[in-house]
Formats: structure tokens, sequence, C-alpha cells
């Protein structure tokens, strides 16, 4: 490991505890050093907040001039909520900046290096690219293809039952495993499930993680507007509620939730509501990572419309058997087996007595 | 790592490597050494040819005189096919016995380890006694509950399918996984599917590896004697075919079969098959291990009736989705969470682009 | 791993980087955490500068109120250079502090804890200690003990010899591990010789790395003042040079240094320098850490006085022989090799082709 | 890992663990596998013994028809004190050989193969070649040479002393660093003192190990047949004694060691020992390996003679001082830094308390 290694490292490290809070803003970290010595740290706290380059600049003060800065993404050079950390990192006499990953972004990407280069600041590029860009892996794909990234979340029993055959589903898998699960919850920037989900575990879908957590918008697929009066995701306003409805639903029907200032009716043009253009609107209101937690018929459209980018499946060892018992992904499923949705295996680790897998979509 | 460890572990390497060709015999090793020099290495190669130790003496021939041995389970001292290993030991003038593991066996436990020591062998015990019991974990389990170490063993995809809507079940798994697979053919006594499974796939149940496998017998519970006459189990010799039918199959329609030698019908007093009778007549038919692979019904009788003991989960990274598809355990299934058949994770590891679960049940 | 060892794991990280750089203060780092949010990160940069929870909490502002602080160190109580950071917290609105481990001195430890308490604060102590603990340990050393931690490094061939008979030591071992040595005078208070090293191989004993390094205080020990008018010592001014001189030396001889003002001459009351003044007397002076850069007979007096904390030898892969070649440690030596001097053995690494193995000693 | 691999590796596991014991023959072990079933296994015990392949020829008995033989060494082909192998492989009616390494021997390397493949056998070379020839590097080396394999064995203190200034030596290293010496000498053709040593500690040389060793031939450089008359190495006989004297020694001299049957006199005709000479004659002695365990002379004299394949060091984490103390290669050694033997580290490992560090001669 060689010396700029080690110091992207501490920044990389940073940057990766960040993971989920800056939504839509990606994950990103800077570390300040002068004469082998670290002078500043920061990170982005969240989106519309300072940059983590402005932070460290301001901690390193005078140590700044003639030092280096590492940087998780390439520093940003536009007008954004924040001044450009591009001309920052100039006007406080760096004299070497180092980056790990870049911005996918063609109209962004390498105008903050021009910048700096222009202001007479080396440039080093592609230190710690690959565990950088691991980090904002789903950013990247909502950047380049504006919509969302799509993780699909299941619990079940080694042969495959998310309940009994009499529906009983509480817990399936172990408290780790749950909570790792709330994790995600805590990082995305939105949970979406079906009315039936609804209907039967009337569910509060917040991450409830000891000493609190970050709530994603709450996202309900509900082609006729069932939502129950006293749905606890009415009662409770901690995070907003988007029911999806389709065109058969009417302006009265919508105007009984208009009091409800945490919840949002969002009707398209079709009976049924087509994932396509949901993830194409959650892109437009900067949604940048979708956590489908079920139900079946759910996971399934979204399975049969390809829109899945990475499936998170907690395996219980158990077995529970019952041919009506359901499965993670009902509906009608697919006809041949060429055309299953086929994934890459990232990860597989033991969570308490549950088995954890990862899978990523070819070419993720 | 001591010196006892040091030479033992071969003899557990060289035992490990046998497993499932001695069946209903344990896997056994044993390693001549005289001053620090290996003079001796004897494997058991199959019930009904002669133990570890008497290879390994054959070889050590004089340089026995003064030696140790190393045995990975206690030498017997009953006069069964072959003469006792004990007195094979004391009379080839061995000074030292290391063994590893025991038989649970209490008719059995302690008699050889007596034999030696009255012959003047100094006997040391327990010596990485946990490798060496992990090797013949199916065979204790047979010989201190009288019937066959069960596995259950299924493909499925990442939502539990172990095929298609429509039926397509080739393959959900890769090629290494489905050789991996076979693998368990070859080690286990017999292997156990339904009549519909051969209805539907008319399989063959050998162990195909390169190189040519051992063939477990094949068992098919057939309640009321549906198997087609041009089956290909019944086509093919290799390996013998237990019909496992109820009472209301009467003797003509067995008598149909008598012309196969390789087959015989095993007539149950109940209408249907009841799995505790028939693991009890397999025990005393030396059945040692069972590879149960479907269908849905019949593991969901194993499961219910509790005779699981292993479950191989091999899980393809793909969704396949549909209400109506297939899971590894299908039947009636159980009702409540808290019934469900709970195991331990034992290992789980990436086998192709697939991931295998072993589990094995609580307290085996 | 919890989540408390989740968040003390970064700061861990963060304080493990500036090891070295805070001389005479220990390495000390902090995280702010709010609903599993990092919201402020800081270090200790240099004494004298502001603490690590000052640049933490400055960087949460207002998202510290009803936040949790991750310190690697019980935060001060006492009016410093800098107000007490155990106040800061508290003022801050912090609701939890999480600290890992505790300053040995016994006049300070535990205050800060109270403090915090009393402010309303739920303090948990002895997260990641271990390895908070290891970050300090020369420290903690220096503290308990009021006299730096001494570490003797040295670079020799696998037959022991630091250089050829006819003397040729340029070099014995490869670039990485002579690169890995001056990061340890990077980290390190001061770096001594005795005045023969000097007069052989007119060393700058400067932290010569990439991007610069942090120069530690240069101290020769020097009984009769032999030191040369043109030695690079005297005419680099980078870092402060401290002769130590017995009582032989005369006012006369130490003036002719007085137009040095980097130079200073310690004179002690013995005839040829002793060890335990010479470490208390750094002690005063404020240096932590002492790194023994021989030549042989320094290294002696610093063995024979028992005054060795931990030994740095790097060992090139090579056979010089030599009866008359020199050895990291000459002088007299013991006499019985149970009066060595014992170590037990920290790390064994491979650094380019060389091996280097650090040793602590006993009860360190 | 594929099949092949999976059964070599059990012979090379058994091949490993009988190195040293088949001095002046390579370490070689065979497998016979029938249908994926172990029917035999045998190892080379000892020079003049049947090789590996008879023993597992013998086990499998009939089984061998058809079957595959795995040998961690080409088999011979040639009719040495046993019939060739490649024959008898022919003969016994197997179908496949799996072959790991090749005899670097121009005249014998793929005879065997040949053999085998006009006898219809189907050859596969190369499988685990590199785990196997490392088991053989050393007899490769004797083979290709006509020399013996040298290797220096040292164990010093961390500031490279042999013992105290007072010639206190025992012991610098701990009990198990010792006992892993004496494996060392167990896995010798010859061990080799100069007579100070001999003269200084008297030792016996013989591999001392629990449960007995195979003790290496005794040489001696004894320019002027020093060797006390009551030396222990002349009272013990369990191994031949080599003494090695230059030419100023007389017949008479010679004569008085006549009586002594495991005592012989080599004399060369230079008045000191030259090591180049020496090393042939071992050779033509059929000694494949040699341990040279001091004194510092004499490993001087070895490695000015660059006839330094392997060093051993053992490493204790002590101190000990002292100008005069010796170190493990003494003499004149060498002059300039870049006429250093150099080697490369091969593998550095914890043993007991002690450090043991693995080099090997560049383009060994
Ligand atoms: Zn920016
Ligand atoms: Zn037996
Ligand atoms: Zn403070
Ligand atoms: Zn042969």
């Amino acid at each position: 490991m060689n010396r700029e290694q080690y110091y992207m490292n501490l920044a990389v490290e940073m940057a990766r505890k960040t993971k989920g809070q800056t939504e839509p803003n990606p994950a990103v970290a800077a570390v300040v050093v002068k004469d082998n010595q670290i002078v500043g740290t920061g990170i982005h706290v969240r989106a519309g907040e300072p940059h983590a380059e402005v932070h460290a600049l301001r901690m390193a003060g005078e140590h700044a001039k003639g030092a280096e800065i590492y940087v998780t993404l390439e520093p940003c050079s536009h007008h954004g909520r924040t001044p450009p950390c591009a001309d920052a990192i100039v006007e406080a006499g760096i004299k070497r900046a180092i980056v790990a990953s870049f911005d996918p972004n063609p109209k962004v990407a390498g105008q903050g290096t021009e910048k700096m280069k222009r202001g007479g600041v080396e440039v080093i590029t592609d230190v710690c690219r690959e565990e950088a860009d691991a980090i904002n892996h789903s950013f990247f794909h909502y950047i380049s293809k504006q919509k969302p990234y799509v993780r699909l979340k299941s619990a079940m029993s080694l042969d495959g039952k998310i309940a009994t055959s009499t529906g009983e589903s509480q817990w399936i898998t172990g408290e780790e495993a749950r909570k790792d699960g709330h994790w995600y919850r805590h990082r995305s920037g939105a949970i979406l499930v079906g009315i039936n989900t609804v209907l039967t575990d009337d569910p509060m879908l917040t991450a409830r993680l000891e000493e609190g957590g970050n709530h994603p918008v709450r996202v309900v697929l509900d082609n006729h507007l069932r939502m129950p009066k006293d749905a606890k995701l009415l009662k409770d306003t901690t995070a907003p509620v988007w029911i999806v409805v389709g065109n058969t639903v009417t302006d009265e029907q919508i105007e009984v939730f208009r009091s409800k200032s945490h919840v949002e009716i969002l009707r398209q043009q079709q009976e049924t509501v087509d994932i396509d253009t949901l993830l194409k609107e959650l892109g437009e209101r900067k949604i940048a990572s979708l956590l489908v937690e079920g139900g079946g018929t759910v996971a399934d459209s979204f399975v049969r419309s390809r829109n899945v980018d990475e499936v998170i499946t907690y395996i219980a060892p158990k077995l529970i058997g019952g041919r009506k018992a359901l499965t993670p992904v009902a509906g009608t499923g697919i006809e041949h087996l060429h055309d299953a949705m086929s994934f890459s295996i990232v990860e597989h680790t033991q969570v308490g007595n549950d088995i954890k897998i990862v899978s990523r979509k070819e070419g993720e």
C-alpha cells in the first residue's frame, strides 16, 4: 500500500459510513494532509449542507496552504446550493488533490479536475477507485438512468416460504436479520409495498434502529385506492406517504386524503400502476434508491418489468412447507427458465442464525 | 499442532476422502509411524473388505514392531467378516495406538481399547476427535438410531421456486451445483423420490460423475403402485429399485414386477406409506444414509414427521416468480411458525454461480 | 459487531492515522452521530491546537443537540491550552458519550466522565478499548513513567551484521524497509545516536518522507564533545540538536556552540552520560518517545540499563560474515543468558524483500 | 478444485509427510481410485524398499483393473532395486495415470510416461505440479547438481548473537524452536559442524525427537584431526561419523581411529578442507541434503564459496550485546555489500516465542 492509498483509505472508510444519509447526493469524505500529518477531516452530512471538502478545509485552516486534499469523489465545479469545492480548494492554497472516483454524469465529469489544474493544483486520480465506486454504486445508477436504484428485499425459509399456509409470517428470520433489514430502510430514499401488505400487516414502514433512524418516503401501490382510513401509515407522520393509484380512482376519492399533509396521491394514466412510469416519476422526485419489500404480486411486477437492480435475501434455516404458503415473488411469474431475471452473487454472510445473500443484476 | 495431531491429520484426510464409499460401515483410515517415519498407510475400501488397520499393518510389515498406529476410529474387537483389528495390532508388536473417535454403540465402545491395553499397547484417545467425528457424523446417527441419516436436497431460485409456473425445471442451478449434487448420490446408501417425480421427470437416479460413481439404492414412494412399465428406473439395472406401496396394492399388481430381478416391492400395512416405518425398515436393510430429492409432497411428509437430519439447499441467483410455481416443500405444511422444523447453518459456500447452504437439525 | 463498535471503529481508524503527530499529547479522534447518521468528525492535529471533540462538535453544529459523541480517549476536564472538552460536550447538548480508553494519569482519569454525567450526559466506556489503547501505548508509558518510550531500531543481515568487516553499511536493507524506518523518525519526539555514528556517517537524522515529514529533536551522546564543527547536524536547522556531554567538558568548549540557535548542550554531573538521568531530563523536556538508532555502544548502554521498551529489527535476507563485522548491540554486553533483556514478539511482516520484527518489553 | 486435484491433493499430503525419510530417493506417494472411490494408498518408506506405486497397487488388488493411479512423481521405468513401476501399472490394468511432477534427470524424465502410454494407459501430467515439486525441492537440486542441498541453520538473538561474550549459548531460543531444529536433522542426509564446535560443546549431533528420529551422517571439518578421543561422537555409534581432514594429517594419526567401525576419515589433497571438493564427494556418497550447524568459521567458508542453498534462522526476542560475542557467520566475511550472498524469504512464522525465517538462494 503506498502513501496515497494509506490516506485515501481513511477518506473511503469515512464516506462508507455515511452511506444512505446524503440521498439523493453521493456519500463523500475528504482528508487534508500536510507533511504526512492529517490536518483536516470532513464528510458530506446531508443534501443541502456543506460538502465534505468545505468541512475539511475549514478544520485545516492555515495548514491547508501547500497541503494535499484526498477526496472520495471529484470535487464539484458548478454553483449548487453550496459554492464549488474546486474553487475552495484552489483558494485554500492546496498543492495537490488526490481523487478516488468520478461522477458518471458527462456534463460534470472532469470539470472539477480542470478547474483545480487551471488553479495550479496537481491532480492525481483513480486512487482506491474501486472501493470508492462501490460506496456510490446506487447513486451512479440514479445519475446515469434518472431513476432510483431498486433493491428487492425478502425474508424466507430454506424452502422459500415467507409465511405458513395459514399466513403466519412474524417472524421467519431472527432479530439480527430483521435489524439488518432496517438498516436498508435507513439508507434508502423510499420504501415501497403493495396495498395487500398494508391491508394484512398494517405496517409503519419506518427505520426502527436503536438511537433512531432516517425514515424513507413510504410508497404504496394501490390501483383502486383501498387504503384504510385508520392505517398506521396515515396516523404516523414521521415520513411522507405517496399512494400510487390507477386512473379508475376519482378526484372525490383523492379529496378524502387532502387533510393529511404528509400524504400525497400520485394518479397514473393506466388502470393498473406501471412500474417504469412510477420509477421515472420517483427519479424526478429525487428518490435515488427504492427498497421494495413485497408483497409477492408487487415483486412480480418489478421482476417481469426487469426493474430489479439488487436482491437482498435473508434465509432462515427452517422448513415450513405447504403448497399454498406464499413465496417472495408470486403473480404470474415467468414461463420459461431462460426468461428468468438472473443476477450474480455479491455477498453471502451469516447474520445471527440466518444467511443473507446479496445479488446484483448482471452489468450493474 | 503437536506430533500426534501432525500424523492423525493425515489419517483424517485419508478417511475424509473415502466418505460414502464404505456404507453402511464408517469411513476409517490408519497410518503406522516408526521413529517419526511413516511406514504404513491404509483405508477401509468397502464393507466386507479388510479394515484400514489391516492394510496399514500389511504395508508396514516388520516396521510395525515397536511402532505407533494412528486410527481415525477405535479398532474393532469382535469377529465380523474380518478378524478383530485390536488383536492384529497387538500381534504386530505395535507399541502405541492413537485413536481419534469412538463408536457410539455402547456394546462396542471401549472394547478395542481394552483389548489393546491388555496386549501391552499404550492407548491415547481423542486426538483430532472433532474432525474425525465429523467424517462419520451420519454413520454415528445410523448406529445409535438404527435408521438412515436423512438428507433433504433441493435446488431453487432466490424466490424459492424449483420450477416455473409452467413446470419448466431443467435447470434452475448451474453445472457445478448439479455435479455437487451427484457427489451426494455417490455417497448415499439410498436415494428417494415420490412417484410424481418419476411420472414427470422419468429420472435414472444414478450418480453420474466423471470416471463413474457408486450408485445408491433407488427408493420410490408409490402408494398405489402407479410405476410406469417403461420407466427408465425399471430398464436400467445398475442399482436396485425398491418401490414402497400401501396396503391397497394387490399381489397381482406386485406379481407384474416379479420378472425384474433388480426391483423389489415393499408393501406397508397402511394405505399411504408411513415415513417412520419406512426408515425403520431401511435401517434393517443396512441403509445408513438416505438422500431425499423430492418432490414437494414427499418432502412435506418427511418435514411433518420431523425425519429430516440435514438440508442441502442450492440457490440460483435468479427470480422466477409465479403464484402457482412449485417450491421445495409443498403438501399441507405446518400451520404455526413455532412448529417449523429448525436447523442450524453448518456451511454456506459459492458453487459455480450458485450458493450452497448446508443446515443440520439442532442437536444432530 | 454492535452499533457502538461500528462508529467507534471509525474514530479509532482516524486516531490511528494521526499517531506521532500530536507529541507529547495522545492521538485522539471524535465522531458525532445523530439518528445513526454521522454529523461531525474531528481529530487532534497537534499539541496546542483544539482537541478532537472541539473540531467534531464545531462541524456538527446544531446536529449535536441530542446526538452521541464517540471519542477514543476520555474527554479532558481541566483547563489546559484549550477549554475542557467535557464542558463543551455538555454545553452542545450531547445526549450520550461513548469513550474507548482512559488516561492512566490517576489525577485525570474519570474526571471527564464525572463532569459529563453531572451534566446529564449518559457515558458508556471501554468500547473498542484494546484497539484504542494500542494507539497511545507509548503515550501511556510516558504519562505513567514521566520518561520517553524508548524504541531501539536496527537493520541487519540474516547473520546479524550491520556492516561488512570493512565498515560498508549502505545499505543492508532495501528501500521499503528504510522508508518504513523514516516513518518511525516522523512519529518520534526525538532521535538519538552516539558521537561515533556522527563521526562515521555524518547523518542528518531527519524524517525524509515523500511529501515531507515531522522532524524529531536530534539528540547526540557525546561524552567529550567531539562534535565536528562542519557536521551536517550543525548546518541543518530543520530540527533542534541536543548534545549530551559529561562533566569533563568545559564552559569554553560549550561556548563555541552558543552561536547555533538550534543547538543546545546538556551537561551531566558524571564523566560518561547516564541513560536514566538522560531519560528523566528528556521527560521533563516533554519528549514522549525516543528512537535510538545506534551505534552498538550506545545501544549496549540502553540494554544494560534495561531502558529499551520496544525493538524494531529489519532483517535483510543476506549473509555477510566476518568475525570483526559490527552488530546492532556491541559494548560489553551481558555475561549470562538469564540476564539478557527479553521481549515478546508483537509483529513480524515482510517489508519489500526484508523482514521486520517488532518486539516489546514484557509487561509493556 | 477439479476431480484430479481433489485426489492428487491426498497423494501430495501423504508424500509431504514422508519428506526426509527416503534419502537419497525422493518422497513419493500414490493413490488408486476406481469409480471415484479410493481403493489403494501407498508411500515410498525408505530407499531400497518398494516404491509408492507398488504398495498402492498391492492394496488395490483386483480393483486396479480399469482404475486411475495418482502419483506425485513420474513412475520409474528402469530396473533399480525394485521392478519398474511403469510396467507394474500397465500389468495391473490401470486405465489412467495422473502424474504431478517429473524427475529433472534428463536420462529418466518422460520414459515412465512413454512406457505407460505404449501399454495403453492414458497419462495426464502437471496436476498439483507446484505443490509436488516443493516436496522434492532438495532432491531435484541433488539430482541435477550431483551434490547435496546445503541448509545453513542458526539460532541467534535480536542483535545477532549466538552466545554471550563469555561464550554462554545454551539456550538462546526456546524449546519449540530447538525441537523444530531437530526435525531438520531428522530429515537431512548429513549434518556438518567444525572441530571448534566439537571441542566447545561436545555435541551428539543426533535427531532427538519424541518417539525417536532418523539420525543423519555426522560430518566434522577437522583440518588437523584434533578430534578428542573421548568425544561423544566417537562413543555414540547410532550414526556414522565422517571426519574430513587436510593433507597434513598422517596415516598414523588416521590409524588411531581404525578401531571405530562407525568412524571414517576423509583426507583431502589441500591443507585446509575445500568445500566444493567436500560437497562433490558427499554427492558421490549419496548424501542428498546437508545441514550445516556452524560454527562461525565453517559457516563463513560455505558463504564465501557460495555453497549455501537455504538459510534457516531462529531469532529469539532477546538482546545480549557484547562486541566480542559470536554471530552465526564469522571468519573473514565479505568486503563489499554487493558481494554478500543474497536470498529471498520463503517463510517467516512464530515458533514458540521465537521467529523462524526460511530463505532460499535466488533461482533455487
Ligand atoms: Zn462540492
Ligand atoms: Zn477392524
Ligand atoms: Zn479535550
Ligand atoms: Zn518406481
